[in-house]
């Protein structure tokens, strides 16, 4: 299966998925898929969300609290979860505030590897 | 119940609880509470994760996602529930990686009301 056509079956599969990203540290996606309509201005967001992670990370290596794996930021709009793929490289999915966050963390953590398999 | 007995009663509540805390985000604690010694400096944690709530709330922002209602971040050893609770504060529940992130991150949602009044 492509990356893309994970990504797709990522959002297609959560209730309430928007899109899914795969994006580098330095705010540039390597793959992309919408399937709805959103708001915002999705290369905004990539920038914003790397500058965040790479904060977080920072954050975590102070703390000493361990490699960061999962992030997630949930808005009055949104609801947002990142993971790591790699040293550079990180997915995102991006749900209605109402859309079915378990399931879209759960299935985050079940396709990682694969993309990260495939990205390697 | 005091602000202390609540934060207890959640970290009591969920299994793999560490701490939690009220805090500033000028990284100041309002209170906090410790029921198992982690390997954290906890002053260090509250100024570094208030650093960095103010980063994913200006990001946030930019982007037009809403208010900031909850942040998680988990690494390979801790799991870190974040929910804001009004303009300055928001409390922080630290758990173990294996800790059960749902039902802390529902507490924290639960009793948010609950500290929020008592703090206004």
């Amino acid at each position: 299966m492509s990356l893309r056509d994970t990504l797709r079956n990522i959002v297609e599969s959560v209730d309430g998925g928007l899109a899914a990203m795969i994006m580098a540290y330095d705010g540039i996606p390597v793959d992309e898929v919408c399937i709805e309509k959103t708001e915002f201005d999705m290369q905004l967001l990539s920038v914003e969300y790397a500058t965040v992670l790479k904060e977080i990370r920072h954050t975590i290596q102070v703390i000493k609290a361990g490699d960061m794996e999962e992030v997630s930021i949930t808005t009055c709009q949104t609801c947002v979860a990142i993971r790591v793929l790699n040293e550079e490289l990180f997915v995102v999915l991006i749900m209605k505030r109402d859309g079915n966050f378990g399931k879209g963390r759960y299935l985050l953590r079940l396709k990682s590897f694969e993309l990260a398999q495939a990205l390697s």
